[in-house]
């Protein structure tokens, strides 16, 4: 038994806040009665203010991994074509899902280093010509690499291209953390979870809607039930489900969002950008590179420190579990013992980015890896921009 | 704003033991981590003592809706036949999900007030000589009527048939509360969810694979990505899930169990059943029916209680929610404003099932619905019977 | 193990609500910080409302006891006299406290069946010609016997025998259940303490201290350190303590007369006057008498039943304990196993009440005490004033 | 409104674990009932393994002051002499309580630098050779200053003196953090409490008992009621209290304890010192002198840290709350503003450790109080030592 609170630095789930924990501990009520009715319409606004949506929305009492599934099913026919992109590990995963669905994907093969390249997508969709691409699938961020895609551009890019497929687009791990903006920027369906910058346990997952995807599910042909949209919208006008929601996750959902909005959305935002940068400002004194390559498409929610060679970032990760309390993410697939990955993201500070950049450091020398001081850069560049924490 | 607990008597979410909540608030955990394996083999594990199984079990973050939709995309090909029955409304809709996912039901009609038919079963399925029903499909304890079917005599009459398909059965309702046998009654997929007698807020759901139905697995044609057996068994091997499971659920999962063995599952099936003998007391004094028609199908987990004519059962709920703080459940579809059904299963004690008769009694005064006063006599059967409450 | 949530029916500790148990489990805080400053002002502030006065109170860290001695060591000197009544077990031990701390006491015998009767107190004064009473003090709900002494009337008689004496009342088991006014009564030092109508867990007191009862502290001659009103209220004008508060308490004590408020005091003194009555309704119907004897002076709080001869109280409630889990109160020193005292007060509602009558009604049939049916006069009761709830 | 988690790094209250918080939230329970008869004597042995006595141990619903003022009424008479040092802010106040109580102070001056010399008890001790000291008294770990006073080197002073003088200590900042020894230290009255090195909200204190002790309480001459060590051991011996305890506060050291038990005691307080040894090492860097100046007495569970002529602690202390949400203690009474204290005790661990550091030069440089790097130097340590954590 160590002593101390753990610190959950993985991207994702993140450290639940005391409000969001009590209010999940809360004893659940009638799914049918009057009192739930308030809490389930609550529970749906809230969301739409940080999906920015004036559409519709659903939540699922499900992982991030059904609102995947529900944003394809309700949208697409056996055999349409989807055009996906190998950011990393969860967009080939998406495209893995859409496959096991019966849906053909066009993959845009990538180096995991960098996003989606609207000048692909234009390319792509101009060689459409028929129109056999019915959607275009991006994840917002790359939680495997660090790497944050430039949604707006990639919508121009569609729009440029006057190409009438749908843009969906995967906000797992931006959600309540970096600016997103649903209806300004013409996203057709949002995929979205519970347990990454909104802050709370994982057991949700959501789709925003346009108006344009919902036409598209009248005649989407690939069969479904659990993720069917039109009953949940339907049951959701009276503030209800169309089967028992998970009660207790929408007490939670409703209290985060409301200390999203307490703290302001663009003090969120500014909040995670500048941990990010001190972040950076960490693994650039240490000497180690970050993963992502593209100056504008740093991720402002985790970050991805590559090893020295010979040096094996999974024992790092042990020795920083066993030794300072510390949990950071993996390498994943073909990234594995290659890259740690540091999240900053959710219901946190400037002193707990410090204490677990001081960790790692503390880990890097017990790990033996070479590296010069790196938290005591990440403390000045804190101090220098304490005016902007908010 | 009332005070004091409120008493929710309905069918299920039923009342979450405060050491389940509280076991549910504990801070998230990296689900990739040593400690999270842990964790993810004792849930399993867990669940299989109360399923009473040493095949296999998986639990996916969903509603117990989830549950049945993985059940039949796991087993079942495009255009297969299951044999499912109008036990009620939950009997009803797990037809029409089939049916959403292109199966073929063959539905035997029935009258809400009785349980599934033995014999019929075994004449349907003699008369399926081509073996064209992969399926037959039981929903243990209908919620909507109070009636539990007979699980081992349905599995008798298929062993007499000599039919090949597989038995479902939906144990939604009746898992933790009454007797359940996976393995010795042979059922093959069990479904089952955690809001009921498993005494969690929802927002887990279970199935119990037979060695059969794992093996119908791996050629059933149903398209299924997130409902997939196959990489949920293989990531569980180690403790871990495919995608990120609702840990903090989990914990309430392995907390209620073992609250579940304290009071051993024996005792826990004959609080049901007492308690469910007491309602049915204090309905018969106070002058009105029980819906379930068939006496060894009475329900141990929730009774449904039948309104005089002239007399609107959800007036009468309304009335009692509004003033005497307790939640009943509603008729469910035909049977709206007919009857009120009362829940006595979960965490659940005899001061509160007199509390909720009391209330239910004063109900029926303030809404001047003629009666016999029952409560008392409910009083008189519990303390008859105290020497058999555990 | 059992099942189900306890009853707690003694009077006192009540049922905390949930809301008062999450808040008292947040993180603590700095008790010198800006935060802790809001905390204790509106910790203060929230009780002065309760207690219903202008003018000073005071919170420690510690059982109602402690507030018995700080009224008793603020305002006496060594040997002063204090006019105290036997109104039974409380009254009697707070005359107890008052010797071991040097002061002469002046006790009223009394029944314990009665309470403070105005007509001696206004006789006794009188007959103190040269002033050597130097404080009147009172029980006002005797949480032994459930019998209200009437507190205006003691005052009207002080006054009217033109006595300086000061006024000390007892409000361990009214406060926040009954009409009580420390001000408009004229009360100079009032103790109260969190586990009864509050509604909190124990470990905290209070006093309010009127203009008079300040002047008296100044002068005062007995020891006092921990109690000294004098460092506290100077330290409370900054939202302080001089020593380390309860802080998760305060935290407690501010959500709970929050909702006090909410529900309304007149609300909440009419709710527990109407269960009273029920309790009582249903002891007249179980053929039991009511210790109290005075009809104006009934306990709005709780009802002490007294036993049939050749009945042991003790015996029937070890019985509802271990049969039906829910707690009474014993009878106290001279009453022991002569009567079970029903606590009806603090968080609750009207099925916990008919629950709580219910289970009694279980318990005389299991214990073999004769008695007629009750809970269903309480039921009707209940009924017939379900308009008067707020 | 802040994000993330509040580092609460003064010394004491301390960050509560969640696992104690969620102790605390636990419905309250009878307490006279058979339940709390366990948790009653629980409670009180648990305690007594953190003490290391085999004598008996008393529980008060109170602050630690409470405790002191309960050593001294238990064991002294009106005009008994005590000798008491001047180690700092609470050795003054706790001769202040004395004072008030009617005791004469015989007050050895100090330079809040240093812990009690045992040369001087000794000195003090023989130069009373009519035995007019009564007690001895110590803070063994003096919170405004950082100083640990060696207590077993004051008790061979006093037995090289052969004097029968009691030894009373005041643990309030070391039990439960720092190695302490009633019986083997033959220490007569032990004074502790709860929300420090034991990790719990304030609101309960404690007092060991030596057999010595206890015989002087039967002729002790002060007055005392609520703090009366004999109705409460009389009361414990059934597993109760004579007045109503702060039942939920139990349920929180019961937990709390078996916490220390599972790390280890000797783990426990070998972890407060490398984390002491950690912060010393960063304050040298910082180029800022601690102000204990024996190296003997440093105290394993705060470090007090002086400012440089022409910078005002407080300051530094607002903006390092402001900015990154760290609770420092500010400098007491003759220190105010001359120091500013890191506390490194109760529920604790590296990376909050190295988080609070890197906080603290974060300040320094947006104060603009010179400083050279110091977090690095206290990672380095940290894993230098990382094999010595428990």
């Amino acid at each position: 038994m160590s002593s101390g609170r753990h610190f959950l630095q993985i991207p994702g789930p993140t450290n639940v806040p005391d409000r969001v924990l009590r209010a999940i501990s809360y004893p659940t009520i009638d799914h049918r009665g009057p009192e739930f009715a308030r809490l389930g319409r609550e529970a749906v606004d809230s969301l739409k203010t940080v999906v920015r949506t004036e559409s519709d929305a659903v939540i699922y009492p499900s992982s991030g991994t059904g609102a995947w599934e529900a944003a394809l099913v309700n949208t697409l026919s056996p055999g349409d074509q989807v055009l996906m992109f190998e950011t990393g590990h969860f967009g080939t995963l998406w495209a893995g899902v859409a496959r096991e669905l019966g849906i053909e994907v066009s993959f845009v093969p990538g180096d995991w280093r960098s996003g989606v390249d609207p000048a692909v997508v234009e390319e792509r969709l101009r060689a459409d010509g028929d129109h056999r691409i019915k959607a275009v699938a991006v994840v917002h961020n790359e939680t495997s690499t660090g790497v944050t895609s430039r949604v707006p551009e990639v919508r121009a890019a569609m729009d440029r291209a006057g190409h009438p497929a749908l843009l969906l687009v995967d906000t797992i791990s931006s959600l309540g953390s970096v600016d997103y903006r649903h209806d300004e920027w013409g996203v057709d369906v949002t995929v979205g979870c519970s347990q990454k910058g909104l802050m709370l346990p994982p057991g949700l997952s959501f789709n925003a809607i346009s108006a344009k995807a919902l036409r598209a599910s009248r005649t989407a042909g690939l069969r479904r039930s659990y993720w069917n949209w039109e009953p949940m919208l339907e049951a959701n006008t009276g503030g209800f489900f169309p089967y028992t929601p998970a009660t207790n996750l929408l007490y939670g959902l409703r209290e985060a969002v409301e200390m999203l909005h307490e703290e302001g959305l663009d003090s969120v935002f500014a909040r995670h950008r500048r941990h990010a940068e001190a972040a950076r400002t960490a693994a650039a004194s240490w000497g180690l590179d970050v993963l992502c390559r593209v100056p504008e498409e740093h991720s402002p929610v985790l970050t991805a420190v590559m090893m020295p060679e010979g040096h094996d970032a999974d024992e790092l990760r042990a020795a920083i579990l066993e030794h300072f309390d510390i949990s950071l993410g993996a390498g994943l697939s073909k990234l594995s013992g290659r890259v740690f990955r540091i999240g900053h993201l959710g219901h946190f500070n400037d002193p707990a980015l410090l204490g677990t950049l001081g960790g790692i450091e503390a880990g890097l020398r017990l790990a033996k890896v070479p590296y010069s001081p790196g938290v005591a850069a990440a403390a000045e560049y804190l101090a220098d921009t304490a005016g902007m924490r908010r």
